[in-house]
């Protein structure tokens, strides 16, 4: 055959993962994996592939036109999944008989958007979602946020802040503002605007917000008094409630009854987060500028960011929705969220540098003669029996060509056998950063050697 | 929103795994990554779609029926891949560049076939592959056949066998039988004669076997010599090679020559597996039925079966090829591969049964009045930080429902907090088991208590 060679390529939008970036990958996922085992979160998983209508309909128009849909061999409509959120809600309502509720799970998948490309965001991308289903609690709010504070404060992040509000507050905040006769689409849109703050300025919110009917006052001046409202902080740097209160208060007396228990919630989930053992490096604050865009969340709400990448964005996000599965049962399932971006982090933990993702240590058996081979393998499996990473000369008797791969891969030592060496059961150790080399010693001493590294 | 419900149901030939396969899963995955590390194979990872023109035309007619293949957003002809070999073909014409050849691989991921189902198989199913790409030596055909022996030997299989064959054996073996003049065609369907061997049995193949014409003799001889010398075995149960030597010698003595450097090969293959540290559990057995359907293969080719599971098929197979990327670039690279059925493995882990997949051991922090939640947060955060898997009662106050949790989660150890426990920082330790209670116990004890087990 010679057929024409095809281009080397891969769709726009998708990306490789060459060794190091898969290596810190991989680092985040064992610790996303370990705080969810000590914590008693379960796994599980759920095909990349679903019916159409399971997915269709469930994350909005935009996210819709962004589906990779098409028919399958049997003529069935079906898409890839664009987040684990749908694929989950189908899951608990398919296998609520064999599950235990409050139900504590975790999800690492791959899911897929035809959104257009921009830095740093790909159309295959990786989430990591911990979820308990089956309970309103202030405990279970509590604790997928430990979770995934946890998760961020056992990585080289440099500190991050989550940022913490409540969708209830923000709803006494616009019927204060806008009058009590607010209605739900209007609502919804000043929460979309509110959500661009970080990226779009405080000037381009109020304007949006000041296109929102009124009632009782003009837009403007109720754009301006939820500016106020979301903005003011108080000395420690957290929301004003004081001045949150003293606002709905006078604006709209009834509305200050209505919030009172969404701020003691989101007070309560703050103060023990912070005195329930706080994670290193992970700050907790109340924002009331957190508005999180999805419709579906209905109580706390939350977003982390790096303190050291202010512009970066968001790294993992979450919150309290009142009932998960809805479209697929009439049973009841309240839960709370959290979703950790798996390329966002690693992307930005690449962006810091702070993550080594080399390489690291190791040795070579180099194979000095083809004859030794036999040998070579006898001494790599006792040094990985004895718990040292280690490598074999793959180019039988062309020691040169080993030693040149040893050193472009960064081994620290490399172990030479041949046929003496095979006679004696020794080896030649030779330090492959200072040179130095011991000739003929007992393989035992190698492997206390190197094993004590 | 009241539309109608939607049934939550997956596609046919999918499968949700739940938290008990999920452990198993990963508990796999996690002992291929240790294994991959201790030996130096670096992962990688490429995206679930490619272009349809990379994958299309690498796997067979068959395959290219079975693949889930659409147009994007973009109208860009895509589809899901259905192996990771033919991605990794890719990947490696793209990246040369930026790889240390030799280059050691590791890919964990799922593909997809949209082919008839049937029990155990499924339309998507994971894989596991490890490859040594840019050198044709014995050393690297040893050193990924004894990763895989060692992932198998660290998993409760109850022993596995690898039959171990070589291309070049049974080329010559078909040129001994049906006359140097057969040509690639007639040995490619020979080729997936043999390999039916283990289902459809000998009488089968033969038949299978005689109806391609042999020169010199008829082609029922000629299915009975190749019978005959793929299914002879020696006293130790291994293919006997004198009885091949001579069958070829009498037949077809040109091509006795030809197949020496192969028997040279793949003894020192399987000699070398067996001297350097075998790993336990593992039988390496020189097999000449063993075939592999696919075309690629031109040197050592195996496969691995379950002791316990005769009918079960092979959960790991791999061999030789001498030509990689050959679709994308006129670099040559030659290479060695063997791939993990991840979900096959599994499947037969469970039909074992002896993988233990159940949470083990654990405690509940259960929190018996609100006011304690704090306290009950850092009771458990103390344990998860000393190590211990603990979880928290979600319902406040509902002591008796967090109790029913613990149990039916069979959790050892419940740790009961309310505000008097909280005033004193004691606790109140269950053995979940005896149902022994200790009441008041200093929480440093408790944690050292639970710490030790």
């Amino acid at each position: 055959m010679t057929l024409p060679l095809i281009q080397p390529r891969k769709l726009k939008g998708f990306r490789d993962y060459l060794p190091g970036p898969t290596r810190l990958r991989q680092m985040v996922m064992n610790e996303i994996r370990a705080v969810a085992r000590r914590a008693a979160f379960q796994e599980i998983a759920t095909p990349a592939l679903e019916y159409e209508e399971t997915l269709l309909g469930q994350g909005g128009e935009e996210t819709d036109k962004q589906v990779y849909r098409f028919e399958d061999h049997g003529g069935r409509k079906v898409a890839l999944r664009f987040d684990l959120t749908v694929p989950f809600a189908r899951f608990v309502a398919e296998h609520q008989g064999e599950l235990v509720f409050p139900f504590k799970k975790l999800q690492i998948g791959d899911v897929w958007r035809g959104e257009n490309t921009q830095k740093g965001r790909y159309r295959e991308f990786g989430q990591c979602d911990f979820d308990i289903i089956g309970v309103d609690s202030l405990a279970a709010d509590v604790e997928v946020m430990l979770a995934l504070a946890t998760v961020l404060s056992r990585l080289p992040t440099g500190g991050v802040t989550m940022s913490v509000n409540h969708r209830g507050l923000l709803s006494g905040i616009l019927k204060a503002a806008y009058g009590s006769e607010i209605n739900a689409a209007e609502e919804t849109r000043a929460l979309i605007a509110i959500d661009k703050l970080a990226k779009a300025g405080e000037a381009e919110v109020t304007k949006l917000l000041a296109a929102i009917p009124a009632h009782g006052r003009g837009s403007e001046d109720a754009a301006r008094l939820v500016m106020r409202a979301i903005t003011v902080k108080d000395s420690g740097g957290n929301a004003d409630l004081a001045a949150l209160r003293r606002m709905v208060n006078e604006e709209n007396p009834a509305a200050l009854a209505a919030i009172e228990p969404h701020i003691e919630r989101v007070s309560a989930i703050v103060d023990t987060l912070r005195r329930a053992a706080p994670p290193e490096g992970v700050r907790f604050a109340l924002d009331l500028s957190v508005a999180r865009g999805l419709g579906y969340y209905t109580g706390v709400v939350f977003e982390t960011t790096l303190d050291r990448l202010p512009g970066f964005g968001s790294v993992s996000s979450g919150g309290r929705y009142n009932d998960l599965a809805s479209r697929f049962t009439n049973r009841e399932l309240p839960g709370v969220g959290g979703s950790i971006g798996l390329d966002r982090l690693v992307a930005g933990l690449e962006e810091l540098g702070t993550a080594d993702s080399s390489m690291k240590g190791g040795a070579m058996v180099a194979v000095a003669s083809s004859d030794a081979l036999s040998y070579a393998f006898d001494v790599v499996s006792l040094l990985r029996n004895s718990g040292v990473n280690a490598d074999i000369g793959l180019t039988e008797g062309k020691v040169g060509n080993q030693f040149k791969y040893a050193s472009r891969l960064g081994y620290a030592h490399t172990v030479t056998v041949g046929g003496s060496e095979m006679a004696t059961r020794t080896a030649n150790l030779k330090d492959m950063n200072t040179g130095e080399e011991s000739r003929g010693l007992p393989i035992a001493e190698i492997i206390a050697r190197l094993a004590s590294q």
